[in-house]
């Protein structure tokens, strides 16, 4: 049987919630004060989650400080402090909601873990607005 | 691969917990001071959660200003500031466990929401006693 | 210089907040749904705090063992699974708002507790609500 | 002797630390990452505190439902979801720090509620930074 | 379809992070702090699962208190103040890693639990780092 | 009027409560299981506040990148991964209880941060015991 394994970061950002597609109508229709053009942000808690087999020498699964570096290095280093749609590439064409965050942070992370341990993302927009990547 | 989406919701209530068909002596042995004849009461904490994909032109699984919304309407509306024994109509005859007032808000919200979603309850009765349905 | 040293205890509780000189519509006029007649409850978190210098021999302003032992003998288990206004004598006359439990409990301890500490309780009726006694 | 009643709310918005007398060079010097041209953004945790004696015929200090329409009135209505720079008058020449956020929030809210009540703030900016207003 | 009741314990305990087939200067470099010869310390937090169905009688999967007296006596009371290499028999030759306290804790308990329900153990190592067993 | 900021850090640590002067017995009876010879441990919650003005330029009371740093650097340092009582100075004739530790910490900081400011230090040894210093 497997074992998960959890580190929480955090990253506090600036995004708006936008269908270029759309118009300013439509757009304030849909995502409402989300979508004000001035932008408004979050604290947002991350937390990244491995599943696997603990190693019989060292008894981890995967080693929580190597994990937390590749968060930092990877991830928070991109997002913290910066204003998702204009200081990243990754949500030039993509709207920054939790789910399209959560997706994309996978996706990072995917190419720096290897392929033998499960890899879930569990993202905190507020304390009431969550979500979870992938789930089943 | 699905994105779950959550929001998190609460109510107070008072409650009892109690069996009809047993005598007060076997109701208190089993439930304890949670039987108290005068009830007792709890800050529940809701956490609904759905599954899907999120939308192509919204990014959204599921709009969150709408899912707390239906969650008002249907759930915290009847059950906050509520004696759940008296003032509803769910736990007449249904002891108020945890248990069973997750699986009576997961009926009530099945019924409000597409099937294309997975639908899940957790329920917090105190920071040390929760529960979630369905689980697997 | 004084140390504060504090204690986290919990009880959970049915009430009804209602002023028996008045008429049903102006409790429900001023106090809303708190005032449901068949009672509603919460997740009461308390903070007892003492005031003092650490003793040379031990270390500590007070036994925080002691501390909690107190509390429980002489608060939490009055209060714990309670409906204030029915099963204790202190809310027989006196509305059990949060402000007046935080009075009630500073008297019940300061009867306990030597007046060379100084005394303060901090009361969550939820999250978003508390209170404090005495203030200054 | 007094007691003190405290409501939460919260509010997320967007922000950046700048000193318009000031080169790039200096604001970036001073306030580093906080000071990012395309703005950041918090979940602001706003924690309002009255200090009183309740009322003989209430139990209340103040009615906390009465508390948290007023900062949802005058503070979060203004400020939730919006550029705190851009969108509000009160920091197109005040450094919106969580400092001079929380000296704001009070000049607000004192003008709402009446000199016989104490007032105070404090304003969580992140889980790990935050600031009262006034302290003594 | 099955329920999932958790209870939530905790325990304060030191431990050292150590492999004694390997040199001291091993150790350190796969270990770091955590291997610190003096040892170091954390507050668990634990958390109990099982899944089942409500029990038509009582509307319990497992009665709260009892899974609460049974970690007591079989987890915490060996665990709580205790240096898990010093003092515990589980961990004189298994590395006591978040991911090995875990499968060792699921391991009592299903001794204590009957089969037909499910056990899962979610263990805090601190607020930033945690573990499941098992994880799928 | 003074504004007061708050940064929270936190370091694990093992200690033990003992005092050399005692019998064993006697240690064991004032001390509890807080006295096992081999040490057990904690994740220690860390806050520390400054009293000041707001700096016109700056709108900061104090910087608290800085202050981090210097929480960092002369106490977190010192302490994290650590067993007081065996691998700090501060403790080897000092009793490590909370009381204690706090006021070593009030002492360390005192010496770096300009007198202009108020120091305060709240210290959470678990999530229900914590220490203030200096109190009032």
């Amino acid at each position: 049987m497997k074992v998960a394994v959890s580190r929480k970061e955090h990253f506090n950002a600036a995004h708006r919630l936008y269908n270029p597609e759309w118009s300013d109508e439509r757009n304030e229709q849909i995502f409402g004060k989300c979508s004000n053009p001035h932008f408004h942000g979050h604290n947002y808690e991350l937390i990244v989650t491995l599943l696997g087999e603990p190693d019989s020498d060292t008894g981890y699964v995967y080693d929580m400080k190597k994990l937390s570096d590749l968060i930092r290095e990877h991830v928070t280093s991109r997002f913290d402090h910066k204003n998702l749609n204009l200081d990243t590439a990754y949500f030039k064409n993509l709207n920054p909601t939790a789910e399209n965050i959560a997706i994309v942070i996978w996706r990072i992370l995917r190419q720096q873990i290897d392929n033998q341990y499960d890899l879930k993302i569990k993202l905190y927009e507020t304390e009431r607005n969550f979500v979870e990547y992938p789930a089943h």
